[in-house]
């Protein structure tokens, strides 16, 4: 009876509340829909900074924009984290050729970029080993001395979420060179990370194993790997790959911080953040451009619609995720230096397209409650909450204090198209996606900051 | 005790049944994004044909096309179904330019497209009357005479599903002319229908008022309408606009069918299609050449897979939704006046992007166990099956004889930057979008096909 009691009198208010969320998710929705400025900024950041590598002067401008940025959207402070970050620079173009097929002397150039973090000194001119997988290269390594060895490994169309073929490609761009090193390899070439139907080739950071000669890595577009691969399995080919990679000393690299300042709990952080830095040869909109400004976008909502957080939140703009987690590592550890407590920390690393949930590092208790949310956001795509971790800097913040941690699920399949390609440029985001993910991110932080995880 | 039995009886049986639908919804999924040959087809129609308005040459060409590819893919039979169709031409490049802004001479091009259907016979100079909406217009409608209407109306950008929006918006397409010429007006300009960044305008049928003048009417680009609103609303604006659109005779057109033939009610009829004329400026890529493409897939990985349909199975090009639905229209009238028994018909008409779910017109019960297959469903990206309705080729055999009806319905956000205008090409479609989009109707064919409705 009591029970029964307590589930009519509970009721109302359960329906009020929900109502009161659903009315509040509304009013976040249609102000970001109606005047978002996630576009906009993304445009400054492409347009006006473009592509902005750890150590690089691209890289300390967008620090000072960032900075700028928060202070104009109304942050209650804003400052600047320091890091050491690494510094590496392509040293110019990056450039192969199929130089003989057979007997037959050809000069047929291939679209390919260095490798993030490879090492080049000019020009290497080998045969070629043209191996589908790790599989190949370890049945043929007495064939591999002083040669290229080129990887095929493609990503499996059969996954829906792309990142899962990712996840089971991108250890050929990590550990393909170390691989082929090990025998004697004098340069490799891997098939681009991505599924597009276009041929930009596809940087991103490889990692030597130090035991090996750091031999010089690149990519290869699609289209040309398909040449490259045709051909090499009917003849002998020989390359020449020309690539000038190198490091110059660790410089000093910064996380750009604003804090919208808790009205209860101004000790209890929540995080939201993208990376700031992106690689050399595109204007980073999708990775992370999108992260960045879907970040002030939330920070802006809630100042236009009087939000004030229970909780403090930080707007956190990461320093070097492409290449070393140094910006995400430095602000772990400087939270566990000061003994901060951090309740939630979501970033936006996937992209600006159309969200269809988020994916996130909690407790089975956690999760459960997360997805008791969805019926209020999935009006606006999210329609999956999966337990399966993401978001690289915030990682450590989960690592270091075991901090919840999540990231925006938006959807996967246009992500590999653009990735670390040239292509990756404001005209290949969306305006309306972009503001949905702010939306939906919006809407998660306003949840958890209401009612805790 | 009884029903307790019952109950521990069929749970095996229905989680045997469940594995063998997941089974076989994977085996569909593994098929169209490993061999999948829509992309490609798509390349032949954007390319090879191009804009394919009804009673064009390319329309003709178009529908050889269609036959043959139904044919190469394996149909039991293919056949094409004669309609009449409209024969509406542009006539020429639609032209407008701002001639005066208050006393000041001017010449400033607008970007604009004559809207279908509008008659047009060179050009009309007249002052312009700027309103927000038809409320406006009615309390204006004493300054009209003489003049030519901007409609500024936009879509309302708080709607999640921009369709939503379209239908708010586009009786300015629709009725915008007739009742401008109502009270008078020489011409009508619209905003286009479009949240999109770009400038490209976008055209689409018009319907005339019989009562009133058919007086020439064009759509102009979202950035050229913000112009022309900001201008026109601080000082007197004159523009002269060119076109030359107009109908030729009634002309032959032609529905293509193929069809795989039911092992075991041949005569019960389950209609998948899409419609194969486009607007002329541009490649119909999106509209509609992927629910071309998504029809052919299907067929394409049943015969794959070697799924032999119980019941009939017909793969429908429509001959002519933008300017008239006269195919969807005799496509009912002959199953009806041959007594045929259609017991679901499914279109894709709204693009080739990343699946969302389906928009059905069902009774409650149909829409509840459409729904029960969700979770099967689900992981290929269909988490919402609505009660909406959709399919405007499909809808005549609804009104007709009562059919099931329904339509995929994708990510919304990025189709109206490209529907009907310049910028509806093969480069604005993803392969992998594409795929998923014939994954799920297959899936659902499959499952409409083996339990019915």
């Amino acid at each position: 009876m009591k029970k029964i009691l307590f589930f009519l009198f509970s009721m109302p208010v359960l329906c009020l509340a929900q109502t009161a969320d659903e009315a509040m998710l509304q009013k976040i929705s249609d102000e970001i829909l109606t005047n978002g400025n996630a576009y906009e900024l993304l445009r400054q950041l492409t347009k006006g900074i473009g592509g902005r590598l750890a150590g690089s002067p691209q890289f300390a401008k967008a620090v000072q924009w960032g900075k700028t940025t928060l202070e104009q959207q109304g942050a209650d402070k804003v400052w600047l984290q320091e890091c050491m970050v690494p510094h590496w620079i392509r040293g110019g173009q990056d450039k192969a050729v199929i130089t003989q097929i057979g007997d037959k002397k050809v000069n047929r150039p291939l679209d390919v970029l260095a490798l993030g973090n490879s090492l080049g000194n000019g020009t290497v001119t080998a045969e070629v080993i043209c191996v589908a997988d790790f599989t190949e290269l370890e049945k043929r390594k007495n064939e591999v001395k002083g040669k290229i060895v080129y990887y095929n490994h493609a990503f499996d169309p059969r996954f829906i979420k792309t990142f899962e073929a990712y996840g089971e490609a991108v250890v050929y761009r990590g550990a393909g060179p170390s691989r082929a090193a090990k025998y004697g390899a004098v340069g490799i070439m891997i098939r681009s990370m991505t599924e597009s139907v276009a041929n930009d080739p596809h940087t991103g950071g490889t990692r030597y194993n130090d035991s090996f000669p750091k031999i010089p890595a690149i990519a290869v577009g699609p289209r040309d790997a398909d040449y490259v691969w045709e051909q090499g399995r009917k003849a002998n080919l020989t390359m020449s790959m020309t690539t000038n990679g190198h490091f110059l000393p660790d410089t000093i690299g910064h996380n750009v911080i604003g804090e919208l300042t808790g009205s209860e709990f101004p000790n209890e952080i929540i995080t939201v953040g993208g990376h700031l830095d992106s690689w050399d040869v595109n204007e980073g909109a999708t990775d992370d451009g999108t992260g960045i400004v879907h970040t002030v976008e939330i920070m802006r909502a809630m100042k236009a619609l009087g939000i004030k957080p229970r909780h403090t939140i930080r707007f956190v703009f990461f320093a070097n995720e492409e290449n070393g987690l140094r910006g995400g590592t430095k602000y772990a550890q400087e939270a566990k230096a000061k003994n901060e407590k951090h309740i939630f920390a979501l970033e936006s690393d996937a992209g600006g397209f159309t969200p269809r949930g988020f994916s996130l590092q909690l407790s089975k208790e956690q999760l459960a409650k997360v997805r008791s949310w969805i019926p209020l956001l999935a009006k606006y795509g999210t329609n999956e909450i999966s337990g399966d971790g993401g978001g690289a800097d915030v990682g450590p913040l989960n690592r270091l204090l075991g901090t919840p941690v999540g990231e925006l699920m938006p959807d996967s399949q246009r992500y590999f198209d653009v990735h670390h390609a040239r292509t990756d440029v404001l005209e290949n985001v969306n305006k309306r996606e972009l503001s949905l993910g702010a939306v939906n991110m919006a809407g998660l932080i306003y949840l958890v900051d209401k009612y805790g995880l």
